[in-house]
Order: structure tokens, then sequence, then C-alpha cells
């Protein structure tokens, strides 16, 4: 192979560098947002296969099915419904386009805005997908502390004050105001009317992504912040990610057509999986209220399970976040603690978990990177599983002479 | 909505004009590469997809299930025998990424390659999709002429000699051998040991879309340049969308790790749909042959029809190409003929189809861009709906004073 053509001098300069191999996941994987095999609809999937094939298996012939490039027409329907109901928003089939995942999305609003040195506010802690594709794009990223509420919008208004004074104008507020990550905290209805309004004096869009909403715990819970916008400032994502399962790689853009047809130029797959789209348009129209409910309750024990054991395993020097839903547990160790560092010992015992730096918009900055914090996702395992990974994440901490 | 923000000042410098709504469909529409919704195996669909979610549906709930980062483990070993019997090449799974529609793989390999100002060559006639991208990503796109065997290697030597002597190294050679698009021409294995020969000695990659190649109506036919390549000249992409469905949205590239490993940086959906890898993989394994024969069979009469459609209402003025398989006839009108202006009339009659300059190299080039010719995709209709749509597009010709 390697006596052939050498590459090297044919890529394009300033390419990102090589992927790697990969290595394979530990079996104490508390890592990434995978979900809960073992909460998976799987005869719920079979079903709706079935009958959406019957039915309407026929548009799978053609490119832009049932619904053109936003994507299929009965789950964008779906959806119309659902956030209606559940986030409070309303809106039409027309300013929702169907996303290969929520990231798709996510980029393709990025490449529609920002050019290099432009401006983004953010919470002090995000999403490190988010976070990762803003450096990718070469934007200035301006992170706001959080409180249990989720981003203080009076420090919000401070640093747009700032901005404003020094001429930059940020291209939009990228937020997580439901079920935060990785803190998993819920933003307040009136913090949400906060944050709209200087949206409006300032300005500067909102950029909502709500790929955790669907999971808090409760019956009823706060609307999106999408939900009090009577104009067109806040452009919100969401996700079947979570509420469903990754690999059905299925997400959701809202936005007025002004900032849709500005999007679509970047979605450059020519549609994402009709196939896919299908089912779970299928299974969701009749299933998402009971599905929801089963999912829920089995991951308020895997949150309960997780958090009882760091308490067994730790004591009283570590202090975990109590989520109000989701699947991440924001784990604070004593000051002074690298959970980089450690990361290697816990990893000899099988057990991987995301340091706080990993979500830190400052993650150079040892006065605000979140070093003695971890993320754990605890959808992926079962509760035998988290007590064992816990128990051996405590010895290897231990043994390493952290705790 | 419009007396809200104004994101006109928002949006980044230099980005796509905004998309359209775009139209209907017309009734008869010969554009585009759809599938055959009367050949599409739906109870396969059905019985796949309930097998392989009781079977590894578990796998849904994580990403990169089951093979990671390149895609379905079953689904590139399917690929890993298909391309041995198939199409004559030898390749491990490792070299095998699925992607999202094979236009993900292309627009990938573009992303890794090239820069404004670099230089493509490829046939003068080329798939509008590619030569979409290239423009995009700031090509220089040089078209070498194609005869009855596709891409003219001599001529194709005198390119890159020309080139040479200016001192431009391409960045690859775009070929599409096997039914090549819009021609539906075949390279035979003489000419393909040609290019390869041309590839090594002038160092430029082969990059080889074989998209259509399951789809040759004989039982027996020529294999992929990658079959005679024992070194790493050539990058292979082909896809699901023509043997399959549009709507599975599965491609691939076969390349060798250093070209992969820069590929995938580009490839940022965080994998692709795992549940539609998961049926498409369960049905490969069991139905190709007996499928792609079905398949073969029913595009056969489809050709025919449209050909014996063209020769009655159109009579000796026209000349259809004779395509060995694939899905689309290559017509030539008489000199002088502007298909583009003739489009209106035709779709007055509710008829549709790609004016040749859609897939020339040098669409502004009255010389070269095929301004007298049109693609016509058969396997969209019913044989009746394309005896009629031919039937209306000849009145609109002849209405409008064409033929």
């Amino acid at each position: 192979m390697s006596s052939g053509l050498d590459y090297t001098k044919l890529f394009a300069k300033d390419i990102p560098g090589p992927s790697s191999r990969g290595e394979p996941d530990p079996p104490y994987n508390f890592t990434y947002g995978h979900g809960s095999p073992d909460l998976l609809p799987i005869e719920g999937f079979v079903d709706a296969a079935a009958d959406v094939f019957r039915k309407d298996g026929r548009s799978l012939a053609v490119y832009h099915a049932n619904g053109g490039g936003l994507g299929y027409l009965p789950l964008r329907e779906f959806l119309v419904e659902k956030l209606a109901k559940h986030r409070g928003i309303q809106v039409t089939a027309d300013e929702i386009l169907i996303t290969s995942g929520s990231q798709q999305g996510i980029i393709a609003v990025m490449d529609a805005f920002l050019e290099p040195g432009d401006t983004v506010v953010t919470e002090m802690f995000s999403y490190a997908g988010t976070l990762g594709n803003l450096r990718r794009h070469g934007a200035e990223v301006v992170g706001v502390p959080l409180d249990e509420e989720g981003m203080r919008t009076d420090l919000l208004e401070k640093t747009l004050t700032d901005l404003q004074s020094r001429g930059i104008k940020p291209k939009f507020i990228y937020t997580i105001p439901t079920l935060h990550n990785p803190t998993g905290r819920v933003m307040g209805m009136e913090r949400r009317r906060e944050m709209l309004e200087l949206s409006r004096r300032f300005g500067v869009p909102i950029f909502e992504d709500e790929c955790y909403a669907d999971l808090v715990f409760e019956k009823e819970y706060e609307h999106a912040i999408r939900s009090l916008d009577n104009s067109n400032y806040v452009l919100h994502v969401g996700s079947f990610s979570k509420s469903l399962a990754p690999g059905v790689r299925l997400g959701y853009v809202v936005a007025p057509w002004e900032v849709m047809s500005q999007i679509l130029p970047f979605k450059m797959d020519i549609g994402t999986s009709t196939m896919g789209q299908m089912i779970v348009a299928e299974f969701l129209e009749n299933n998402f209220d009971s599905h929801m409910e089963h999912l829920k309750s089995g991951l308020e024990r895997k949150r309960d399970t997780l958090i009882a054991a760091l308490k067994e395993h730790f004591g009283p020097e570590v202090q975990p976040s109590e989520p109000r839903g989701g699947m991440f547990v924001w784990v604070r160790f004593p000051e002074g603690i690298d959970t980089r560092k450690a990361l290697e010992a816990a990893k000899a015992e099988g057990v991987a978990y995301n340091p706080g730096p990993d979500w830190a918009v400052y993650a150079d900055d040892d006065e605000r990177n979140g070093m003695n914090y971890v993320r754990l996702c605890y959808a992926l395992l079962t509760e035998s599983e988290t007590w064992e990974g816990i128990e051996r994440m405590s010895r290897a901490f231990r043994e390493a002479g952290l705790t």
C-alpha cells in the first residue's frame, strides 16, 4: 500500500488532523449520551415498520418523498402537535426541518451565520459537540456562568452590554434551557422571559437547543423559550436521539422561513433517511405518550441508582447533581482533584467518564474549566452495572490517592 | 414575523442564495434518479426490520453501534462479499465507510482534497450533483470527451500532459465508468487499465463513482477500476439508492486508511442512521441476488418502453441511447433545438426532464454543452405513464415548432 501514491501532498491545506481508529469502549461506560438498550420499544418499532412500509413504502423509491426537502410530512405533522402540546410552541409543518440528528441542524445554523472571528454567547459549560463546532467555525465563544436555574440572565445582560460597548454584536445566544448539558438544570419561565427580552433589546437571536427537553421526569414543566416568542427571535432545535434512540439519527430545527431558507443549502445529504423517518413517525403517532412514560420512569430509577452508588462509594466528599430528568449527573469532587488526570486510573478499572473540562467554554482556564467535575451518563448501563462501575471508579480514585 | 429581527444582517457573507420553496413535481416526471415504486421489495423490508430489530435492536441505543464510526459492521461485511463477487474488489471491512447517501461521501472526499483553484478532471458530461459540488469548492473542472466506451483515455492522456506542461497537477480524476451518468456508457476493461496506468504515470488518483454499477442488465460485466489496483490509486464510491431505494439514504466509500482517516473528519452527522443500515444489511444478506434479478428485469422492460415510445412519437429525428442498464436514456435531438427552452412547453403538458446542459462541464459553452440533448429517467413511471408522458412531450415540442 504505502509504496503507492503519497496522498499527503494531495490533501487540502488546513484540514483537520486524521481520525484515529478509535479504541473499544470500556465495560463501565458513563461517557457520551447513549440511550438505554433495556428501555427501547423494540416491538413497537417492528409493528411501526410493518405498518408504514405497507401503507407508504412506495415513497422510499423517490428522493424527498412525501414532504420535500424539509422532511417526511407525517413526521413534521407529528412534531407540530407534540411541540404545541409539550413545549407550548405554535408552528406549521413548513417551519420544521427534519435533520440527520440534531447536530446536523446545529452545524447548518453555524454554517449560515458564522464567519471566523464572530462572537457567540453560551452557558459557561455546554454541549461538547457545539463547543467543538463553534471552534471549528473560528467563533469567539463567551461563556456566561450558571446557577441552579441555568444561565444567569443578569450576567448575560452584563456580557451583552460589555460586548456592545466594544462594538461587538454576537451572532446568537446558544442555550440549553431545559435539562442543560452537562449540569441538568432547568431554566424557570421568568428567566426565559428575561432572556427573550434581552434578545429583543440587543437584536441577538436565541438558538435554543432542547435535545433533552422531553426527558423531564415531571408530567408538567417549563415550556420552551420559543413558546414565548411571537416574532422571530428564537431558533429551536430538538432531537429524537434521547426520547427514542441515537440510532434513529433524527433531529429537527424550528425556524422562520427567512432563516430556514438559508439553512437548507447547508444540509447537503439530499434528504434525511426516509426509511428512518417513516418508522419513527408511525411509531410516535401511536405511542409517544406511553413510551415517554415508560422511558422516564426507567431513567428515573437509573438516576436514583447512580446517585445512591456515588454516595455509598465516594461518601460525602462528592456532590452529585440531582437533575429533574435527562441522562446525566454532574458530579463535583473536592477542589484540587484533576478529573482529567484521574481518567487513566479509572480506565484501568474498566470505567470511562467525561471530565468537566470537556464541557467547558474555558477548557484551558484552570479557574473556570470545571477541573474537579465529571459528567456521568446513567442511561446506558443497567443498575447493577452502575453499582459495579461506581465501586470501581471509587477504588481507582482511592488507589490513585485522590479521595 | 417580518416586523421582528432582520436576519439579513446576521448571516455570514458569501453564503449560497436562499433555497426556494420548490414546486410540486409534474405528473410525467422523467427527472432526477428516482427509483421504481412498483419494484420495491416492501415485504422483504418488513421481514428484515422485524428480524433485525429483534436480533440486534438494542444496538439502536448507542452512538456508532456495532462497528463504530465506519458504519454498521454487518452492512460493511456484506459489502466486502458483494464488492468481491460483483465488482472484483478485494477489501476488508475497515476500508469501507458507510455514508448517508453516496453524495455525502463524494462531498467528504472533495472537502479533504480541494482548495479553491484546484483542478479536477472528469468526463465532459457528468453527474450534476458532483459538478455543482466541484463548483462550490471552487475547483477548475476540465472535461474530457466521451465515446461509446465512456471517457476517451487518449484525450485524458493529452489533457494530463497539457496540464502538466502548465505546472498543474489535478487533485483527482472523477469518473463514472459503469453506466455513466447521463450517457449510460460502460467503459471496457482495456480502457480501465489505460486509465489506471495514466493515474500511476501522472500521480493523480482516480475517484471512481459506481453508483449505478449494480444495474447492468447482463449477468457478467466489467469489473470496477478499483479491481485492477493493487496499490492505493483508486478511491471508490457506491450507493444503495439505485439498487434498493433513494429513501434508504445509504452509500459507501472504499478507500485506504490514509485517505479514509482524512475523510472521516468531514462526515459530521455522528454516524449514518443505524436503523436504516440494520434493515438494509439484514435484507441484502438474504435477498441481494434475487432482488437485483427482479429489479433489473423490471428496469429493462421500462427502458425498452421508453425507447419504443420515443421512436413512436418523435420518429427518426431523435436518437435515444440504448444503455446496457441503469435508469437513464440520453436522447439526441436535431442540432439547433434548445432543450432548456423547450422545457417550459413540456411542463405545460405536465412533463419534466433534465436538459443536456444540466450535466455538462461546459454548461455555458454552446458548442459543448449538449444543448440538443435531454436525459430521461425511466424508473419512476409505469409503462403506460411513460407512453403518455412521451406523447405529451412530443406534442409540446411539435406545438412549440421544435420538431
